[in-house]
């Protein structure tokens, strides 16, 4: 099950909105229908989001009309547009930023920019996709044996492969060292009922759906031996955003003595902010706060806050595994060290 | 608005399962019919359990038929199912124990244990409501200045009176102590954003509605200077069984230095239990969590847990509020001083 699929002159999105109940695919032809698929979330998953921009920009590239300069100078402005479509995963800008830069780099050489951005779109789709296998790989070293905990949805919904978090439970599982998932549902958009429950299901590993309020209790119980999380943005002091409530998680594994591991692509790494202070908090809306599946849970014309994403201090995270190897605190120096050492290199 | 009252040959309960956006009544004529209403939380709150079994055993004991030891046999058997059908909140049990004292040591009087039943649960009703009042006037004193974080619902319609955390914020902003409430909306039953937004609205106390995991962002952004809750049973040592997702919200607290209050009437504390790991935790329906007023939020036909309630360790507790005064830590001594030193007698 691919979320977002390349179709030549339209890309086909899965609504991830409609899920687990109807399996509905949107026909994207320009960026502007992606950065509106962005914002509205029929997509989302950090990693994912890059890729979607990616061929957002692509299909932009092979429209007819524009050429050269003015080509280059149009597909800056759908960067623009994209971007601004949701403000917390660096995957986003990270993702464009590429795309543009290849396109700068390459429109020299003659061949047409829509060949290049597509090709571009297509290896960042595929090198996510070879990442989420390493991320497993990589993470199964790390967890120990026993029930791991997990929040929102980190797999092959969200990223181009089989996950971040998830990639690293489903190896974890493989190899016989996770017994049981505890899945948080991950209020308000609920990912993880929606979402993870649904991969969990089809992938057959054992698991048990709790309300985000749940997983102290079963921490504290000694049901849980690891959490594992995927990232919107990680500092380069370690700081990690993430979805909302990933902060709880981390001081209640902190409280009860549970490793916190955070996975994610290279492609999170922020090496613009010092700290997760810089980081911005998308604020979305409340009516996804006070309607569930259409359904009002509230009284009208209240106050709500929705802030998506949190902030878990680098102090509360014990190792955060990338494609390149995993790196363990302090990790101002060994998250560098990783971005460095290029593949395969284990910062432990 | 009064969740219960007492009708003579019948008690009117509000239907909680309904609000906000119903009001209806449902009228309960026997103890069989209170106890469907307990289990099925068509009311709920710990004081209000209480007062409800206090209502259940009246009607039974006025109904026509069985007198004397007859009669208090079958009192005894009420007791024993309306006892069952909620196992964490200690105040069921309470009040039943209550009940069932006052037939016996009265029944003896020539008066009828109807009269006797009625007159002792009218009291219970009574006391509950100025317990709240006494808990708002002691809890207002040690609040902080500042915004107060809550969870679940603990107002008027989970008590006699006020409420028992809720009476605690209430005061506080009567005296321009609490500034915003901030209230979790408590999944899986969401009687934070169905009840409590709906007395605070009705209250006109200024709030933010959040999701549960929303919590600790705004305590770790310094949003909150103060965490009040509720309790359904406190043990000896002063472990406080509460709400699912209290766990989290004490952890939190302590991990930002915001003091975390319990408010609940001496009834809530259980004198049997040294310390919280004895309190039996309620398992219910995994339907209240996979369904949303009615809608399918998951998969079908997986794994689900749904512990209602959990422990919040004593050492994360700030202070016990209660009708007679402030308990504070060792609450072994400060809760026992209290239970003895009888009225107005603050452990400080």
């Amino acid at each position: 099950m691919q979320p977002i699929e390349w179709c030549g002159d339209h890309v086909r999105v899965l609504d991830q909105r409609k899920l687990p109940r109807e399996m509905v695919w949107i026909v994207v032809h320009d960026a502007i229908e992606m950065t509106d698929c962005i914002k509205n979330m029929s997509l989302r998953g950090a990693p994912l989001l890059g890729i979607a921009a990616g061929y957002g920009l692509a299909l932009e590239a092979q429209k007819k009309g524009k050429t050269g300069s003015a080509l280059l100078s149009h597909l800056e402005d759908s960067g623009k547009m994209l971007g601004k479509a949701r403000p917390t995963a660096v995957n986003l800008a990270w993702a464009i930023q590429r795309m543009l830069e290849r396109a700068r780099k390459d429109s020299h050489l003659g061949k047409a920019l829509g060949d290049i951005l597509r090709e571009e779109a297509l290896s960042l789709h595929e090198e996510d996709r070879q990442a989420c296998s390493a991320i497993g790989q990589w993470g199964a070293q790390v967890l120990p044996q026993g029930n791991v905990l997990t929040h929102c949805n980190t797999g092959a919904l969200a990223t181009g492969g089989d996950g971040t978090a998830y990639s690293v439970l489903k190896e974890g599982f493989r190899q016989g060292k996770v017994t049981r998932v505890f899945a948080c549902e991950a209020r308000p958009f609920l990912q993880g009922a929606r979402l993870t429950a649904f991969e969990l299901k089809q992938d057959k590993i054992p698991f048990t759906l709790i309300t985000d309020s749940m997983a102290g209790y079963f921490m504290w119980q000694g049901k849980i031996q690891a959490v594992v999380v995927g990232a919107d943005r990680v500092a380069r002091n370690g700081d990690v955003a993430n979805k909302i409530g990933t902060y709880a998680l981390a001081v209640l594994a902190h409280e009860n003595k549970i490793p916190f591991f955070v996975a994610a692509p290279t492609s999170t790494l922020d090496p613009s902010l010092e700290t997760g202070q810089g980081i911005p908090i998308e604020e979305r809306d409340k009516k996804e706060v006070v309607e569930i599946m259409g359904v009002s849970i509230a009284p009208e014309g209240i106050e709500v806050a929705h802030p998506a994403f949190d902030i878990s201090p680098a102090r509360y995270v014990n190792a955060i595994i990338t494609e390149k190897g995993i790196a363990l605190p302090p990790f101002s120096e060994s998250l560098s060290k990783l971005m460095q050492g290029g593949n395969s290199v284990a910062a432990i």
